[in-house]
């Protein structure tokens, strides 16, 4: 999916929400648990309630491969339901790999061909040969951690370099010389609020992820106020706040109501 | 396995040789391809002709998630038959993950309770909430990557900050705050020659997991010299040099010597 295909969805939609499909068999329903795939079942009712309201989805594979094979066959499931039902949505795989150039191919292959999401989020530690194999792929996207929502986001990205740069704006500063706004956004948390203005100031136009509303705590007016667009350039994801709205039979409804309420304070903001 | 175990097997093998199995459908000898699971066959035979020169094996899992399901699949069988057959083989999850607590939690789980790996590769740059959940696992390692042997390492590890201190340097420096030399190893570089004497200043006591001598060009000589402490210190890996040494019915013969060369040049230095 490319730049104009994402916004002209977003505009349509009324809604720039990503939902974050982490699914943990802990916290499903525990009626699902005797279905044949509960993990599917969960995405898949969990899609068929959202999907009015949201633009992404974005399954964290951390735990798809907790799950082991097992996990792993789910999520190829989900994928390809996505793909057959809702081909208007842009799928992130957040996977936050990243390695020597050699072996970043063989994980581009992975995601985008194997797998074919239209995202994959990176890491940026080792530089540009481990970013660049998952360039090139028509349609397809890097998502690279530049200033992430948790904690120890001030361990290393916040430190300041002998040209008063700060790594996270290093980051996004250096990759633009590998990549455009067509084929790269950035991971911005939404507990970062103002440091949004920081990061306007050197990636104008690309569009942003932004996990950390919900269960983290970030703000969404702030993270419009401080990084919306004139092409809007934010993702917002939402995860636990909407796939465990509640873990009765309700679970699609209240999930879909909850979805509803984010994409409706969206849309004051576009 | 403890430090003191992997120091043992060190000295009584006369070997810090780590094998990196890295295996790729289209590198492996033609005529596995008509076995049932030619990765495992491969992975089975080139282990058998190589354990005794080595210490270590390093799955990188960009390999086995490119080949999907079945890749997966073949890597859990290599594994278990390392640890039925080999078992005092120290196995690296050559993986290189890192996410917020709350699911870097899950990948700790998948590597050290599904998996059973002893250790496995972290990127650090969501800081420490993204490293410690995958602390405290009786036996097991982290192995942050601090400067690493690909072009991109110039990128944002050489960095220096306002205090005089690069990224590489803050990564060792600020991780030894949550864990130890018997739980934390670091990724260095072959190719960073006398770079192993600045390593060796923050963390003297430290394993250090040493990809890039093979065909990434790195030199023994140089790590023996630089990055060697009391306790050899050292994990030096070879991937492909050693694996794709022959690519003929005779390839497990070819690893093997190609093991032994390397394993006879460490002696040495022991």
């Amino acid at each position: 999916m490319n730049k104009a295909e994402l916004y002209a969805n977003i505009k349509r939609k009324h809604s720039f929400l990503c939902v974050g499909l982490d699914t943990d068999l802990k916290k499903i329903p525990q009626h699902l648990l005797a279905d044949d795939d509960p993990v599917f079942a969960f995405n898949k009712a969990i899609i068929d309630a959202t999907a009015d309201y949201c633009v992404a989805y974005k399954p964290n594979l951390a735990f798809y491969e907790a799950m082991g094979i097992k996990g792993l066959q789910s999520l190829d499931k989900t994928i390809a339901y996505l793909k057959a039902n809702y081909p208007d949505q842009f799928i992130i795989a957040d996977a936050k790999r990243g390695d020597i150039g050699n072996t970043s191919k063989m994980y581009a292959q992975s995601f985008f061909e194997q797998m074919n999401v239209d995202a994959v989020t990176i890491a940026p530690y080792m530089g540009e040969d481990s970013v660049t194999p998952f360039l090139g792929y028509d349609g397809k996207w890097v998502i690279l951690l530049a200033l992430t929502s948790n904690k120890g986001s001030q361990d290393f990205q916040l430190t300041t370099d002998t040209n008063g740069e700060r790594l996270f704006e290093k980051v996004i500063r250096t990759s633009q010389q590998w990549a455009t706004d067509e084929n790269m956004m950035y991971v911005v948390g939404a507990t970062q609020g103002r440091m949004f203005e920081d990061i306007r100031r050197v990636a104008p136009n690309h569009f942003l992820l932004v996990p950390g509303i919900g269960a983290q705590g970030g703000s969404l007016d702030e993270v419009c106020k401080y990084g919306m667009n004139s092409q809007c350039g934010l993702l917002v994801n939402s995860s636990r706040a909407i796939i465990y709205a509640d873990n009765t039979e309700n679970f699609a409804a209240a999930a879909r109501a909850a979805a509803k309420q984010v994409a409706d304070d969206m849309a004051k903001y576009l």
